[in-house]
């Protein structure tokens, strides 16, 4: 049976952004067929879940369009970073190193979209200083992504402490009834601070989407405001 | 044993809108209690899972101030609605009848901070052209709530074909295998469409907090381009 | 079919504490019947999860010996106030009204048992500040019931702050993926916040008997250390 | 212990077509005796599940009578293609190459039959125009075969667009909620789109056996209308 | 909060079958605003789930249209039988009384598209030799509906003894670890019978419009080879 | 931490067989010290689920006193055969060759227990005559352990048709909703054939000490019987 | 629809006892329609979970053939006590109140049978004297069904102490992770104790078919043993 | 992406004692840079989860600092045993060889803490005399660890028969329904011996911390009767 592989080159007008390649479950074969058509095309394109032992069977004609990072298992594949950079709005807050490869993934992502972030690392709620002595300059985001595994309690408390767009990422880390992440993942849903948003266990890429969409809106809106003063809402 | 209540007062500084009231599990004494606190202190409060039954025992004092919606379950206490209305932001969308109390409860949540609403019925994916056809309209949408029970098929559609914002609502409707609203969560969020994102099974008062998280973002960025048009950018 | 009862009037000399009689599931002659033996013997009783329309249907005879309270859903039958009360010892805490019926169950078993309890509400974490301002007083007790639904985060923030034996009590409020408080309970046992004990969902009396236990060898340390002053630890 | 092997070939005459071999679990030594019993028979077998690492260690003997698929993980011992081969009434539908492996297995046991297939990839509800601009060609099959994993959205999209006998193959594509292919599996099951049948996760196999079954439906009524046109329906 | 209603009446030239309206959580207003509008448009409808309760309260305007079977819950508005009846081609296969309502559900669901069924009852594995001296007037339909709860072993036995499609509709008949029909349904799932199809628990409406599919294809497929003889496969 | 082994030598005297040592999570030097103090004390041992790579590790000094099983994962130690063979009483039913090395689990330990079994291979449900034609036979056994993965529909067939008490041991053969057994345990407890019994997934052990229960006790019956003829029934 | 009854009347001569009837989900008409099918055959049966409030409803011709036990949940139609009583062979042991249902069930089911049982009761784990001083009474029973709820620890210990067949019935007893018995139901399963067997969740009619079944095996072998002494064993 | 490190070195303050570190996910690269901390500041850590892999590749030149336990998976870095050993008070009780690894990682943790304890093992259920022999002297611990896996039987029957704390370890030991340690858990939380509480599954540490927390409370309480003897109680 051949193979064959079509891409959504059309996503970017549809919902703002552009698809990315899942590796896992792809053969090498596979991989390469759909580099060649990006490359042939002059696009560019983010590759998740592609792991080490993979990126390291990928032909050397390759690897030179290829900007790999190990933590994330993400690749760029022909992306250029933005020549000036503008002042991050996306925080990206976790507990601790353990959810750190889904924190990186969510922040490689939001940067080859092109939006800045600023992570913070040791928020947890077990040391509920290293939290509390932040959340001044948490409130000042208009969107963050809270990365949380095991108890999941970090988003509840973040919930009733900020304003803006809370997007919390569920991680496997744990045991027991950790449960894979489900334990995290129920915990932000049935959360007692109102207005949480929940995206899949271990979804980093989905949360940066989330954010971005979010983060989207919100550059429309001052974009709008500044050249077409004196219309209406410009979405309808 | 006697009960006290003590409300959080302060949210609105904190997180950008009020405390709602959830009556499920109150007794009617309870809520007496808290009316009176609200209305002693002047304030305003939205109460939510208020049954018919339940709203049928409060005691006529406490009528004349409250506006009460049986098909969301929800009362407004010492609301007034905004005297001029701004165009709606945010759609809400369901497939049909058997969803109605979760959209409308998102809805209602929404009107009573003050975000106006507009609602689309009937976009269910078994009938997708009704959904083809009000595509364009969707795509001027900054934020969406995406009403969904049974398969929760209808937010990967609406993901692949708009930019916005998308907040899942799944809902109880359904029976066997839909498990109370399990499927169509676990299905909004193992979604293959990027960057949608989901609050806890009926919870269309959660979903409108995110929603308004989203929104008054928006106005914020809307806002702060208008007053320090020179400035960089203001959250920061 | 007779029904037989056979009472375990052994136990506090094994255990340190009385059998409860669990009211769920029994009939009304099988509860006359027990506490015919209690009188009988001339000993005392805690009855569980005696419904306010159970409770309604005892005969006469036996109310004036009774002591109930309808939100913990207790009776104390042949039950005599202590002479003196020491300084409560144990912290019954929960974040507010939906708990109530769990945290009272607890408190009531312990005021049974002769163990005075003081109780905080309102102690949430979407509302942060009403647990910082308690946290001095709260570390002076050496055993806490921490009562908790929903997203369960009061454990895991609570845990962090205190140096005390924390029980935890989840409870089955809240809806969806609450689970009938199954993410309640997981977030507990997985949580980043170490040396946390829990006990079954609604289980007030055990989440007691559980504190109790403890009280009790806290109890007799200070006995022995008085008593025996030159010797060796005692439990030994 | 010893291990026998003991074949169903009477099944063709039960059920209209022939017993496959679960490779899986299987020791070299159990699938070498039941390849030699089928050769001995003189008649053909398929072989499912069979990993290339079990097929890489099968004796050469064998190997010219075998006909292997590594994506589909299938073997045709004995098999011969059918002399003449006629139009395709099975259509087999994936979203993408991750669902890949379970519709080839679906294609290969179907073409073992003797029932040609037309595959469609790339179907997927993220990029609804790929789906609606087949649809008209979706209609003319009378059955289909719809492969998805994650939240499993094709087969209700499908459902409420074509009139055929649609067969639901949920994969295990996926991770987090996904949870190994249950969330598409009830996502199928709980679909609002009427008239959708379902198999096991990843059960190609089976997935294809149905369709069988209902071609040979189709297949023996237009026989006997071409034979016995003056009768009554045939299968009565 | 307004409740609008908006039918899917150009479903039979898209699916080949009428929408049906499930009565679960409607109110009596909507069903009446339904009926209405059926009656208005002058076609007729099929309702499922319509309690006898609900049904007791419809006005008496209405009643005269209705065709209402308390044992399946279905009632026709404004449904005429057929003129001349054909010989049954679907079986509707049952193990007893305890499944009966599913198994009415599915015979009403197929009398009301004009596909006539033969229904067997007391086809239990229990009894082996009910089902065993009924399988050669089984193995004569093209499509049965195998219906059964508990551990749901029926179909896995019919499906090795006849070639027609088999449709499994499993029940929540049963207790403990029948666990609403989840056991029933993963038997039929997991069944080791080959090309078994499956429905979601109790949906006998589901399984007759998956049985009605099939039967079209077969119906098409004899009219076809009636009318175009000469012809190549009319599907394509 | 050291680690010390306590057997538990008078077993046989408590309830009628002797300890078996599972080995699986036991290390290699654990292994040796149990085998030694079998050794030392002059008796028997089984040892159960002993992979192969473990069995290969195990020092020549021991290996000449073990009579070892690679498709059980059993090894005797210090056994002897019974100098005659009684005719045997237990049979173990399954379905096929996936089920082996529980079945064979099960054989083996009766072997060892001294209890002779006769085994049926390939009694399916989905092949129903290689059951039927084995009924006759079937019914003049006592006690019949019948193994069962997928669906698990064979102990529900064969509690129809034998009068023996019927010990069902699921196994964990399968994928998707098989789940590792679970459907076939449910499927076994659910079962609509009355008195089947059910031991734990892939407990072939457990199957077996279970049925020497039984047979304990009709051996018992008869040898008590011929003994003390007149008398009452003598277990009591 | 119509509904039609059609009784198992040769059940015994396979199985060695007659069917009955579950009540449940059964309307008065059809409960009617099987009494008298019995009635007419001049045979008897037994009716279980035949709620009391359902047998109010019985009309008076039947009432003066039947035997109803209101906690058992049993009626006996047309039953006639044995003429002499043997000593019981089957003992039912529980914990307390709480499964009295559920043993009556059993011991109702065993007395229909004609096998005389001895009910222990009050023998619970967590009073453990309770159960030491009824050991070696319990060691001269041959078939034993072990009643328990909540953490279903009683057939463990049990079953390190007796050498005959245990059967455990798990009850639905119990609240939170109780899970309506499923945790009962795994700890027996799961038991350290080797050779426990396991019926269905509250199945008090299961378990007692399967002790009658071991219990006819056993009284065979007597019988056997007494009839045809010189010949080898007569099963075979 | 850099990975930082933060430890939390005021733990002691807050709750008695100090930070661990799980090395399962993290690097050895992290692993390293958390022990420079470490050592740096002069302190001490306890790393849990450490294989003897990892353990392995770890550079000598912090080997001489570490104190490193295989079976407990454990390793003291920087740690000096105390000067004088107490008596234990606290006791943990396991029922064999398979627990050992979670009954060693709570003991490994409170010798590290400074709690000295003693180990009980073979105490299982299974054989009741092993328990019941060493009562009396469990009876005089204030504190108890009682691990346990499969069945979890074991704590129920320490809880009728102790008055100390009594803190449940559920173990990961089994298959099947065993889950993955889950019935273990349920079985302990389900228990009806009362007072219990329970930690996650193989979560050593876990119980330890919590042992610990007990432990502290009850030297408190000596040490403050003995210094402050005329006072009230101290905490308060």
């Amino acid at each position: 049976m051949s193979e064959e592989v079509r891409l959504d080159f059309q996503r970017p007008e549809r919902v703002g952004f552009d698809e990315a390649i899942l590796c896992a479950r792809k053969s090498d074969a596979q991989l390469a067929t759909i580099m060649d058509h990006v490359l042939e095309r002059g696009t560019r394109c983010l590759l998740t879940r592609l792991e080490a032992e993979v990126f390291g069977r990928i032909a050397p004609a390759y690897l030179e369009r290829l900007d790999y990072d190990p933590i994330s298992r993400t690749a760029y594949l022909n992306w250029n970073p933005p020549a000036e950079q503008e002042a991050p709005q996306i925080a990206v807050i976790s507990a601790g190193t353990s959810d750190m490869p889904q924190a990186a993934e969510a922040i490689r992502t939001l940067t080859y979209l092109g939006a800045p972030t600023k992570q913070f690392i040791d928020i947890g709620v077990a040391g509920l200083w290293r939290l509390l002595e932040r959340v001044e300059e948490l409130r000042t985001f208009p969107v963050m992504v809270a990365v949380a595994g095991m108890d999941g309690a970090l988003p509840s408390v973040l919930g009733g402490l900020v304003p803006g767009l809370i997007i919390c990422l569920p991680t496997s880390t744990g045991y027991g009834v950790s449960n894979g992440g489900e334990t995290a993942l129920h915990a932000a849903l049935a959360s007692c601070a109102p207005g949480l948003t929940v995206v899949n266990i271990d979804n980093g890429y989905g949360a940066a989407c989330a954010a971005f969409r979010a983060l989207n809106m919100i550059r429309q809106a001052a974009v709008q405001e500044r050249e077409v003063r004196s219309h209406a809402w410009p979405f309808r």
